[in-house]
């Protein structure tokens, strides 16, 4: 093969990589990829669209030379040790002015620690989100990159034309400093955490509690797809409730234990929010539901022990499903508002610099948070770019209201009838707080300085205060 | 001073390491006590009781040398950095065999790395948790040693005495292996997050809601502590609601500001809980509504724009009263049963080996959380010490059942009438997510495999499935 003749390169082709690099290949671009597995790269070749150029190897440094400079390599492994072997085993290949790409869902702190420690070698290290899935990688993923603003002209070309467009804008845009592309992307996929939890909640609830049946429920979020719920998650849960089993003929969700994976990025959303203190109680709930659902065999042991279970709900049915319509509608908004007010914070806390219109323009089209709503917060944040947080904007607050009779009905009768919606009690709640002026922690200072003498603040004047207290 | 003739050392005498030393005097031990500022180690001598040998020094070296071997040596001082720069200021006066004990709230990964670290050297490094306040510290505090079972019973006979007794019986004992104290004590604080923001939600229900007085609040929190919620918090909240300030004469609760501060280790609890799937909703939300205290500003602007308010509670008061008693008892147990899960699982999954009948006992009396509820769970865990959850539980489960109606109907109130009380809700789900046998996680891993092939289970055969779902 020529020398330098590949303009990109990426390393492990499972079908994320695989389906990215042929998706490049698509537009034009002279594709190379790496995988130690020969049927890997065999198949990746022979996945390739006619009259491409798509080259697959498994010698890493067939892969480096093959590319012309400064070498654009992208990587897609596991997070973790994964990362670190594959820079190590690039380093002797590469030079400086090199761009190496991390595409997986590692975590910001380390995509950190290795732009510093290939800055000090002249190689720029990038830390890139991508979301759509298999089908998205394939066709048009939304894409998150973020780090060296020298670096990103060079990958730019390739990283529009592979992307998903929202009424032909490209969905990926630099995202910030550093790791800011990581981080958004981890933020993704907390809101896609709460998201796919409060979908599961209003299926529970109508469902278990209003007796709706699969097809029932089939034609109830394919309604919704079309109004202002209208969402990719809604529309995959539509199809869902569509597909049979091909084992029983029964249909395949009521086939389907009900024990979550997890790959960890929502778990550390829940993590990194509270150490910048930033409250995401929606993304924490769905995080604790999945380890819940973890405990099956001690669930059925206590369901035993209590012998009780849900009441169904009277309500009348055309009622009820609009009540959770809305409720729906009202915890998903509150969960995009908690992760935006995240990277809100995380811009200046963690010194990210997040354009938050680019961030929300990304999402239009392509991830799996894909929503209109996407389009209502781009024009919010075009307005008002540094918005703390979208419970502030007048046309934000004015949908809400709108719901909020929708959600409170809903949030009574899932606490009265036992159906642990807590994803859905959780977005409420944070609204509650959020909007009220006044909080109950006055009492929670109160005992603070009465039992550690940790001091207070008065409402009446600036200054740290102590008691001694009666005792 | 004669060499070597004191049975124990503290570095950093501040009010908790000041009142644990002195204790100590008082118990019949010799004392020596370091600190840098001269006017503390003068305080602390001068506020020894008299006939007892109390020492304080601002040079290291006298405080070593005048040790008896092995050394014991507790340092009270700040979390992090603070702690590995007294260890390594130790490290030339010390001797293979001699305890350096860390009594602050380091996290457990500090205490783990330290210990490790010290034990290539031969010393042997406790991480000790103290809870009690400082008045505790002075009169009694529960303390949660663990690390080198070795080294233990040197320390065992000055713990002993110091500590809290319950019945007669010492609050302390060997809590596990490396890190196992300080884990626990974080847990511990978690627990004590979760039961002051519950105390929080009941008291904004009674005062906002039902309109009670602080008059009222003090009478019914005092009653309720001679009931079945006798516990140290509810005491001091008893006293709260009598406290005049000195400025205003008004209550001083209605003078404090509603915004909280926090040090760390509630948090910690949650991120950590998280890291082993340990699902404890009710701490998360506590850690949530610290942080949303804390938007004061942000708060104040969206009531503005919301411009509502929460609905008065129109339930007859003395039923209301004993619905919140109901729901205020629910929380707290359900407060202790996440904690208790999450130190049941971190004892095998981070191999810490933690005796939990011995946690239930050493919580007894002297610390935050000590209450009636804690003599109850000994005999439980005395029972069944691998007892998972203690909602497996019959004792706590007819508990449970008796308070349920009394939860739900608060917590209906709640969402109803716009109250947020977070953790109150998160207890409530919690209990039925977790008295659930089916949760509806199975549209959740049909979605999970429908976006991103991450496979699901089946309810009827083992294994791990995909479906290639209609597109």
């Amino acid at each position: 093969m020529a020398a330098q003749q590949f303009d990109f390169g990426m390393i492990g082709l499972g079908v994320m990589g695989r389906n990215l690099l042929l998706n490049m290949a698509d537009h034009g671009f002279k594709v190379i990829g790496f995988d130690k597995d020969e049927q890997k790269t065999t198949a990746f070749e022979k996945a390739a669209t006619t009259g491409t150029t798509v080259k697959g190897v498994s010698n890493l440094k067939a892969m480096t030379d093959g590319l012309s400079l400064p070498r654009r390599i992208m990587m897609l492994v596991p997070a973790g040790k994964p990362v670190d072997d594959v820079i190590e085993s690039l380093l002797p290949l590469v030079q400086p002015g090199d761009i190496i790409i991390d595409g997986g869902n590692s975590h910001y702190t380390d995509t950190l620690r290795r732009v510093q420690y290939l800055a000090e070698k002249g190689i720029h290290f990038m830390g890139v989100g991508v979301s759509g899935g298999e089908q998205g990688a394939r066709t048009g993923p939304s894409i998150m990159p973020g780090g060296d603003q020298e670096a990103y002209p060079h990958v730019q070309p390739m990283l529009e034309a592979i992307s998903a467009k929202f009424k032909g804008e490209p969905c990926v845009a630099h995202l910030g400093k550093g790791a800011a592309g990581h981080y958004v992307k981890m933020v993704h996929n907390g809101i896609e955490y709460a998201i796919m939890q409060l979908i599961c909640e209003a299926y529970d609830l109508l469902h278990r509690g209003a007796g709706l049946s699969n097809d029932e429920l089939h034609q109830t979020f394919d309604a919704w797809n079309k109004g202002e719920l209208q969402s990719f998650l809604i529309e995959i849960t539509a199809a869902i409730f569509k597909q049979k089993d091909d084992k029983t003929n029964n249909y395949l969700v009521d086939m389907i234990l009900d024990k979550a994976g997890a790959k960890g990025t929502g778990k550390w959303t829940s993590q990194d929010a509270m150490d910048i203190g930033v409250p995401i109680p929606t993304i924490d709930m769905a995080v604790t539901m999945r380890n819940i659902s973890a405990l099956k065999s001690e669930r059925t042991n206590s369901a035993a022990l209590f012998a009780h279970s849900i009441t169904p709900v009277t309500t009348d049915k055309a009622t009820f499903v609009q009540q959770v319509h809305d409720a729906l509608f009202f915890g998903i908004l509150i969960s995009y508002t908690q992760g935006l007010a995240m990277l809100h914070r995380a811009s200046t806390e963690l010194d990210m610099q997040i354009p938050m219109p680019s961030v929300v323009r990304v999402w239009r089209a392509g991830c799996i948070i894909r929503s209109t709503l996407l389009d209502l917060f781009t024009n919010i944040y075009d307005q008002n770019p540094q918005l703390e947080n979208l419970l502030l904007d007048k046309q934000i607050a004015n949908m809400l209201k709108g719901k909020e009779a929708g959600m409170r009905a809903v949030a009574a009768t899932a606490v009265t009838n036992r159906f642990p919606a807590g994803a859905l009690l959780n977005a409420l709640t944070y609204f509650d707080a959020y909007t009220s002026a006044q909080l109950p922690i006055n009492l929670l200072q109160a005992q603070r300085d009465y039992f550690g003498a940790h001091t207070y603040q008065r409402i009446d004047q600036p200054g740290s205060f102590h008691t001694e207290w009666n005792q």
